[in-house]
């Protein structure tokens, strides 16, 4: 593919417009909106909004006026159609970490007898944390993780629950969730997805593969802004049975009667918990609004020619850097990534550069091809910048060594 | 007292300019700052500058440039001072109800043997629902409550932590915490404080009274923002053996390195769990910034003669309520609590008359002064109003009748 090769597809692109809902800076070719999105165009004047009109001038009344104390259950119905759920089966509430928390607890809890959180290694370490200290909250459990690939043949009857992420967040691969939902569930297992590096980006059919329950992230494809809030799933057969450990005011019944004694809501807003962000709750909805009109096949599509052509050019034109992720677009999330002895420095200088990508220890260098603002331009650009990079061996430049933070 | 002299009280406070640095609403006297603190004017343009300039901009490298990763405790460590805290033992994470349930379970976990959490009846909703989850969640453990002026003599060797709130959200009774405190830790257990409706009101000195463990919200008198973030201390006698459950990757020695293995932060930073709510703390850090130049005992004395005037106007003019809150300042929060039979429909009628407090079942009527920015006259006025809605009998109106939900 040539730069006007990829001009062209651009042109082509049904979605190609829409990249001008987002704030993207000048200059910058923009491939982690899988780690944080871009900016809406339209969330700081939503911010602005509900902060003087909402908050300044309605003040208390706007749990009531506008309909704060709805806003949870609202944004996870609008959340619904992206995995697949019904609209009352989601719901937006703290962290997703916090969610694979109450998660967990509540399916160690519904499967007694059975104490084993059954992983992969290398899952998302907040994943593998969280069970650890869901385990560890509930006593008597453990963790057991094996090679993905032997998962199925893993689930034993002291399994209570399967948590996997149903795409990596390195490599990219993306799991099957209906068999591995089926024979879970075969087993006598729940099963717990995490979304965060699908939803927005990949299909997905959670009522479709009869999933019990699953997590995701609001700042990644959704546009949340950063640390937005996450949401969860629960599978309505499940919402009579599962209890959230979480158990604050907002999951109660009746949650302004002021009653001492707990008595769960009996829909999905069990699993919410103390009173909601209502700021960071309206930057969620704005950033989902941004998907309003775009259609989800073209999406799926753009997606995974976004990834299949970063690999293409990368093989073509720097062979020095090995694939981790699936070649097969429809077995990969949006993001691509690469190993290289030298990916760290050879990131920053990306960065330096104005192609923002990301590290992931111990080897990888990490492109995501968000469908909504990403082109096909940019990603000749950035493989172009990067080829650069490798001729100069910019990781020799003592500046990019220096290790930083980034989420 | 007469509105002349509640004209001459504002006057003569040092701190009555301070309420120009809130936008409230013309028309409206605002004595719900205890639920919702009012819109500091500020904080739109910081919203406005995070969301443009810091993600839109600056996107995933603001996590450093910005130093978004350390928001949690910077903004933790401008809590301390209004608590009588050291600034590397309070972070600000995630909700109320939230960190109550990791204290909770951290407590339980730290006192084996122990299987008891005792409060109080009638305490705040949340903190009794998340009482119950944490037990639920430990298994072998109960939440015990006994009338507050026995909670000493009750504590026994079962008593693994002591929670409860410092002032009570409906009363406004303040309770003594370095007693309780030393009584408590005398018996071998832990006390866990909620200073949601105490933290920038009252004096607090948590390292004076030796405290363990503490919580409070960031919406109230911090003027955070609907739904802002909370906060927790730990005393630094305990960050190397209370675990948090919720054992997020942010709460991780070394959240980066992408380990397996979950390792607790040495520090109070093993108290954080998932991405923090960088739009959320922005809002939080403006809100705390609004007491800058504010002296402290002028804060507290001022919030202190508010109740004492607004006891003083009710019982006079309007006898028909019966206070619930202590009469002596020095042991009531800054909010005051009357009863009536028709309490609900009177504060319905005094919010559409442009005076917002606030109603807690079955029969309270609730004020509150936030300090910065109520005044002397806007307490006779508000009691002016509540006399002709009194002499109205206003309750007799269905319109205020439908129940509504005000958190």
């Amino acid at each position: 593919m040539t730069l006007i090769e990829a001009g062209a597809s651009d042109a082509a692109d049904p979605l190609h417009s829409v990249r001008d809902r987002f704030a993207l800076p000048e200059g910058v070719i923009y491939l982690d909106g899988n780690s944080l999105g871009a900016l809406p165009r339209t969330t700081p004047a939503r911010l602005q909004q509900v902060a003087t009109q909402q908050w300044g001038d309605g003040l208390i009344r706007s749990w009531n006026a506008h309909d704060w104390i709805g806003a949870a259950r609202r944004i996870g119905a609008k959340i619904a159609p992206f995995i697949g759920a019904q609209p009352d089966e989601v719901v937006v509430a703290d962290s997703t970490s916090a969610n694979l928390y109450k998660l967990l607890v509540a399916a160690l809890k519904a499967r007694p007898g059975r104490a084993t959180i059954l992983s992969e290694p290398g899952n998302f370490p907040t994943d593998l944390y969280i069970a650890d200290g869901a385990a560890w909250s509930v006593g008597d459990a453990r963790i057991r993780t094996v090679p993905v690939d032997t998962i199925v043949d893993a689930i034993d009857d002291d399994v209570a629950v399967v948590m996997l992420t149903h795409v990596h967040y390195k490599s990219g691969a993306m799991l099957d969730m209906a068999g591995i939902t089926a024979a879970a569930q075969a087993r006598g297992a729940l099963v717990l997805w995490d979304l965060s590096h699908s939803v927005g980006a990949v299909p997905l059919d959670l009522t479709g593969c009869n999933a019990d329950l699953a997590v995701g992230c609001g700042y990644k494809y959704l546009n949340g802004g950063p640390g937005a809030p996450a949401f969860l799933y629960v599978a309505k057969r499940h919402h009579a049975t599962l209890r959230s450990p979480l158990s604050g005011w907002l999951g109660h019944a009746a949650p302004f009667d002021f009653s001492d004694d707990y008595a769960p809501a009996a829909d999905i807003s069990r699993f919410q918990c103390g009173t909601p962000p209502i700021l960071a709750l309206a930057a969620l909805e704005e950033g989902i609004a941004q998907f309003d009109g775009v259609d989800r096949d073209a999406l799926i599509a753009k997606s995974r020619a976004l990834g299949d052509s970063c690999i293409a050019l990368v093989e073509a034109r720097c062979p020095e850097l090995t694939l981790i992720s699936p070649r097969d677009a429809a077995r990969r999330g949006s993001h691509v990534s690469f190993r290289h002895p030298h990916a760290y420095a050879i990131c920053q200088a990306l960065i330096d550069r104005g192609v923002i990508g990301d590290f992931r220890a111990p080897d990888a260098l990490r492109l995501g091809f968000a469908p909504l603002y990403i082109g096909f331009a940019d990603v000749w650009r950035a493989v172009d910048i990067l080829r650069r990079i490798l001729d100069d061996r910019s990781w020799d430049d003592p500046r990019y060594h220096a290790r930083n933070a980034v989420t």
